[in-house]
């Protein structure tokens, strides 16, 4: 294997799980292998569970099917999604880790504009283990990349920045477009490589995608649910994004920052966008409401852990946006059963949830 | 004349003013002939006014030495620096034009990734003249920009999104730092070239440069005022950052939007850091009460034009500035100076501030 002579020091080897939800044999880890296999994979397998997935050999990995997941949570199962990709935040409720990275099994290792291929993992890690500044804006970017710093003007009270939360990845090639924007620009691909990451400012809501996201569970992990989708839902491929709306609140409330930018992967296939548009058209349509509600959205003080925010937020949803369509009361409860769900499998680690992160290793 | 085979097409012609504040011949000139030439200067000369600038040959200017201000202001001429880079908003008041172009005369063309020339100014005019993006991150940046697009989870009533008032370029080179960082850092030069314009959020601030900015002169013109420094003042080197918290304030009250990122310009001298650490230590110190200030700033409804909202700020400056150094009663009653001072010039023009702008000719 020509990939294994440039194996690079694995970061956060013991304290980072892969977590990929996936239909299909796992041949995409090959262009992978350098990078993953000194980390533990977990695999969380939509679909039919009698269906067999192969795994290529050399990686440490633990596969969760529905079966599993059924046994697993109990009737509480009922929160995780069958057939989206939602179903990965099973995932990150067994994990024992500090640290998570996502990614879509149709993705695969992008590279710099020398030609390079991007070890998106390590920048993610360098993301996550670096601080934020949600609090004020850095023209130059992030102040705490090589070669780069704080500019004239800027608070020095706020040098020291915030714990870092959450490190969203982007996409060269195929970019995550709604199926409108598919339909209407089918031949579309990013080719920009754009050399920043960027912490998105306290109070300002973006687009959270799923393909290519990095956290830090210890932080944020309880607010990583990605919904109710799929198989007997109105709705799909609002999973990251609802989580992202719901993360980013949370975050702003608890002082953390949200990283965004760099790593970027190759994303390889679109995805058909009829069969999206018949996923998405009720989310396009209710995001209108969405985004005012998360906008105004406001936690008391009182909620000082995740978990307190957010069943504290899946009370505002059913109250508010309930209104809106029924789904969102079910989508409420399915939040709080979420919560119950995260704290028995993760009794004793999470009351540790509020402790900041930051320090490297 | 090798540069003049280049000329390219310019934009908003007879739209645009190129405001320099200069104390020296303007050589530099020669380096933008290709992109400048065309246009119509505005150099503010600061300190002795017996001296000569000389400009090259071939370009349209006017220019305005300290006599050249007290004569057209009166009395008003107390509110424009003098032995500061802050003179340079004379040029802003007195142009007739719809849009404006500033730059210091250390700043150089520089070059892209491929080695190609940057015309930084026909990237501030497509920066002005397509919509910001200030309620809602894109996380691939410029969603107007040839290539890219909003993303999925993008509110589709945001996507027209606002009218631009402002347009923050960068610098390659000699990074834009105070002096602490300067002193920190002698050697640290801005080799990054980061691809992207993006609109900075509602509701956050940044440290504006004046070195390298483009603006709307009809909507935000009499927000851009750059305070009270140099000669007299306790400070120095705060005037970009002072009208760049004020236009901000202002541009979210008003629904614009202020962009950054592209272009770059090529700054090629580091200022004296033990020279700019007497300038600025004291807006170092007060920053720190000026950040939450702005911050927490809100303007009432009632303010519908720009003048009423700088006017109202000025007032709040008072208020609550005023106790943290008596510099700031000065400065606010400066300001009501400036929008005195201003309306006295544009008096039939100013009257349609209002109007959106962002309709590309």
């Amino acid at each position: 294997m020509a990939g294994s002579a440039i194996k690079p020091t694995p970061l956060l080897k013991d304290e980072l799980d892969i977590v990929i939800p996936t239909i299909r044999n796992l041949d995409f880890l090959e262009m992978w292998r350098p990078f993953f296999e000194q980390y533990h994979l977990i695999i969380v397998q939509d679909g039919d569970p009698s269906k067999t997935i192969k795994v290529p050999d050399g990686f440490d990995y633990e596969l969760y099917n529905r079966n599993d997941i059924n046994r697993i949570l109990g009737p509480k199962a009922s929160c995780i999604s069958f057939k989206d990709s939602a179903c990965r935040c099973f995932g990150y409720m067994v994990s024992k880790k500090k640290y998570i990275y996502t990614i879509d099994d149709d993705c695969f290792v992008a590279k710099n504009p020398s030609g390079e291929q991007i070890n998106a993992l390590e920048q993610h890690i360098k993301n996550l283990l670096s601080p934020s500044t949600p609090y004020f804006f850095n023209t130059l970017y992030d102040p705490y990349r090589e070669g780069a710093d704080f500019v004239r003007g800027y608070p020095f009270s706020l040098r020291e920045g915030a714990a870092t939360a959450v490190s969203h990845g982007l996409w060269l090639n195929i970019p995550d477009y709604d199926a409108p924007t598919q339909l209407v620009k089918p031949l579309e691909r990013n080719k920009r490589y754009v050399d920043a990451v960027l912490t998105v400012p306290k109070g300002t809501l973006f687009p959270m995608c799923g393909m290519n996201l990095a956290f830090n569970r210890e932080l944020i992990g309880p607010a990583m649910y990605f919904g109710l989708m799929g198989d007997g839902q109105p709705i799909g491929r609002y999973d990251d994004m609802w989580a992202g709306w719901c993360m980013k609140v949370i975050c702003d409330h608890m002082g953390w920052g949200v990283k965004t930018g760099l790593p970027y992967i190759w994303h390889s296939k679109a995805s058909n966008p009829f069969v999206n548009l018949k996923k998405e058209y009720r989310g396009i349509y209710w995001q209108e409401d969405l985004i005012p509600f998360f906008q105004a959205a406001v936690l008391p003080k009182e909620c000082v852990t995740v978990q307190q925010c957010y069943i504290e937020l899946a009370k505002q949803v059913k109250e508010k946006l309930g209104k809106v369509d029924p789904y969102f009361i079910k989508l409420a409860d399915a939040m709080v059963t979420w919560i119950e769900a995260w704290d028995g499998l993760n009794s004793s680690e999470e009351k540790s949830s509020k402790q900041p992160n930051g320090t490297a290793k």
